[in-house]
């Protein structure tokens, strides 16, 4: 459901168009320090203004309901909430009746019947979002040293990015790009074998982010094509560094020392201004639909921050994890 | 950790060279016809034995220590055993030391501070997936009438996968491949928004197979490449059918009513008998290293039965969840 | 943690003297009617005011965020504030030094290194059950046609609670007592055999209500000094109903069929007026201590619907975990 | 479910006539000496033989399937298998129509459509107590130097626990009794606020194990008798050691430093010569049904080391729980 993390845990809940999301992160251990401005680069980066973005200003302030007292952490539960501003319910009548294309709007038509709150997306938004940025914050500093580093290296299947946005924009169409994610200073042996594998769990939470549609790790579908006198990774040193790192940092499902890496795919924004066929569900009837309204041009412009905070949270569950075994090791 | 699901609950156990692997199964309906018998099909898919597999013979027969009584699932945990046969431990001393390329000896000495029992990848093993084949057969009658369809498409970088296989044999090295699986009569509204999505929880399952690098649903990486007047789905009746399926019969991380579809990534299997160069952790020495007895030559021909049972495992659970909703709502 | 729950799921958090106490439900299904006004009869149940309770006048209004459009839950997470107010915290600035005794002032110090809010007993707080009398309104409403009815039964070794209270408070004291709850119209069949009977689920939640020390179903403690013949309740008819029911409507941690009863000890509330001795635990030394402020003279009253709120949250749970068994069976 | 604990974790499964009861343990850290012999203590307590005790001979060696490597656990789960011998399964063919009072045939019917193993009770048998003793054997052994005791105070409601069982063993009867657990050396601040209080997961196991139906930490249901006055125990040292201990060494769920103190009361057995009503649920007729064959006088004689085992698994759990919010304070 809308939980994640086994020492780490969050618990999401809002909608875009009601009067807050937010989250509750339940083991985060006393003593660090936390104040509403750690948030702020973190949000930033994933704000709109950009061209390529929405100008909805969500101009977001997250606050601490909890869990923080005189600036510190204080070992019980962490809300944060997340008011929304700005919204325009008006703009998603229409949905209950004619689905959006590439949306969530049928399947929660479906899937609820009818009790759906589908105001731009509801809980289906991409709005939710903000509160992973809010529990990646705190995950990176759980995490210290460990870096997060996350960029858009290709949009519209260019790595120009700029002139595939300016593009798209003209042809008031929506492109999509990939991410990539590079991790460094993790120590050897985070992670857990088989259903908690370092992949399984940042897979696990990466898809939650909407409109991700793949992932690979180190050399990934490249890997496929490989042979294994290419793909296995040379040990250099006793530390665990490799000469290559095809296996992106992670053997066995554990971390080998390496820096982690990932990619992932994600698709063109659904919303687009061109007109688009879909069906009135009440009718049966197929209808032209023009969606008005302020859309991101490429969302995978905003996704970074979030996959950072992502991988943040499965990391920070880890290591909270891992040091039980190190302990009773002693 | 070792467990995966929340109504359909599995445990995992076992190493490669132990006694036995194993698998507990919480939350199995009553009333489901079990026999041994039932779980053969499956286990012969994935058993060695056809060029580029190894000669390694599991012959293996699942025995089930509870939760059946006269043949019927009682509603209990249905424990299933599948004992180890023909193992080989001598083979396998040297790891400590001297660590396999690709393989988890590595990051296994590292974790578990030299208790780890590495013989033939210990509980890292492959011979893990024998138990979520066996747990896919009991997922599958509950997933009825739920068909799982996955075949590799793709070995080596070609679509000739005899042709690919006899190259590697040749060349005593070994490749990887793609294996897409397809799943359909999934009805619309199964999975859960955000950290429940389909994608969440498949590719959570798929990534604990070893030697998987990467996964992609519906157009996947091809997506990022796309604009969103292409890659939307149109719909074209009110069940749900899209004209294409871009988004593989997944939106907001719940089904849509089309077909599921997703592929992923197969790595080259690690062992192969060419000579590969690794480093003595004792010593600190580059050394030499070639891997005797038996390999696959191409892992991903046993992988189609495999992720079928894992895809199984996620839909029988999220079927289970889904008609308590159902059921409210009415 | 602070997570109950499998399929109604409850995430908790706030402190007392913070902004906002509340609770996250994941697994609420859809289309229940919910409006803040239907919180208020089990919110006046819990309040102060009367005799033997603390002046503190909480006023509570739980205001929902999330979960609810058009006055029905929409399946999505439900998250509940309820703001904190009339707090005055310069009464707990001493407790960081001079622990009281019965409190948690001196674990939280201990476990939380410093960090801890302690300011009225911070998470520890009675306060947080104000969330699960609001989470507790909302499983009644799952569970209907199931009826909840505790009360207090003794307060202080006595039956005559007016005159035990009143006594107390004339010695500045407080008292304990006993809340039996019995509920009705359970179908046979619910609960889990082993870690999840119903004794086991209830009491897990009963226990996270402050001041409780002892639970017993049927006849409990009583049940140790009796003899087979006389313990074991006699079938009369095919529905499961027995002639007596020692067994407090459960056999093998199932609901049989019979009103479910439990009873729990409630200890007398640590806060009183009297001084007493505790040690200054930077100083080493005992010291007096007289607590100012309001307390409860017997906390046992406000009880009642808190027990009934937990045990609403766990029939909750296994109401809708039941379903699924019982849809397959088809 | 059948699943126990977060990170030290349990997955029970088996019948009582079934090939074998055993116990998946997940997250049980590797370099824990361990070998068959070590259960041999526990098992013998467990054991019947003594009067009061059924003759069924169990003889139970446990046999070790994975986890364990070169006599120390490997960090990777432990299963253990408890062969069942010496069953009569023709002794229960029975129950079926006539459900036995006071135990659990009635409702397995119930609850899984006439497909439950019924057999010496199934699933719901004391028989599963021994895979927890199993699994406590490991518990104690991570718990260390924390030492769990448990002892019968009280049988038949009186101390002189010979004479009451003879009296029972005469009039063909069976009794009930008191379990009184002691558990020192426990550091002070293991255990969770709320939801997972010290009392909330010790009573949420040791009420999995079959004919408990009450417990009770420090005064318990005296406590509810008593003044804040009496009750509150006065700190005499900053290491956290009070006067008295009506509290149970536990203050807001966390152990406060002092001795641990529970109590549980167990039925008597449900299982007695004597004939007694319960009705034939294929007819609907009033029975008069005489339980032949082997039982318990006294099942509480044999709960002690169950109880400890159960205090253990949850010991062992918040030890390993709270070493990580240690390593953070740093």
């Amino acid at each position: 459901m809308n939980n994640f993390g086994r020492i780490f845990r969050l618990s999401i809940f809002g909608e875009s168009h009601g009067s807050a999301v937010g989250v509750v992160i339940d083991g985060c251990p006393a003593g660090i320090p936390l104040e509403a401005e750690h948030f702020r680069d973190d949000f930033i980066r994933r704000k709109s203004g950009a061209p390529g973005t929405t100008p909805r200003k969500e101009g977001d302030i997250p606050e601490i309901i909890s869990g923080v007292y005189n600036r510190f952490t204080t070992g019980t539960p962490v809300a944060i909430l997340i008011g929304n501003k700005n919204v325009r319910s008006s703009d998603y009548e229409m949905v209950k009746d004619i689905p959006r294309p590439g949306h969530a709007d049928f399947i929660a038509l479906k899937k609820y019947g009818g009790f759906a709150d589908l105001r731009g997306g509801g809980h289906f938004s991409g709005r939710l979002t903000t509160v992973l940025v809010a529990a990646g914050v705190i995950a990176k500093k759980i995490c210290n040293p460990i870096q997060f580093n996350a960029k858009l290296i290709e949009a519209g299947g260019t790595r120009d990015i700029e002139k595939a946005i300016q593009k798209a924009l003209n042809e008031k169409d929506s492109i999509g790009g990939i991410v990539e994610c590079r991790i460094s200073n993790v120590p050897v042996g985070i992670g857990e074998p088989f259903f908690d594998s370092i992949e399984s769990m940042l897979s696990h939470i990466i898809f939650s982010i909407p409109a991700i549609k793949g992932i690979e790790f180190g050399s990934g579908f490249s890997s496929s094509k490989m042979k294994g006198s290419e793909h296995n990774d040379t040990l250099i040193n006793t530390d665990g560094q490799t000469r290559t790192n095809h296996s992106g940092g992670i053997n066995g499902g554990v971390s080998n020392g390496n820096e982690l890496i990932f990619r992932v795919a994600v698709k063109p924004t659904s919303s687009i201004a061109l007109e688009q066929k879909t069906i009135n569900v009440k009718t049966g009837k197929m209808v032209g639909l023009k969606i008005e309204g302020r859309h991101d041009t490429c969302i995978a412009l905003r996704i970074p921050v979030v996959v950072e905070a992502a991988a943040a949270i499965v990391l920070a569950d880890f290591m909270l994890i891992e040091q039980k075994t190190k302990r009773i090791n002693k």
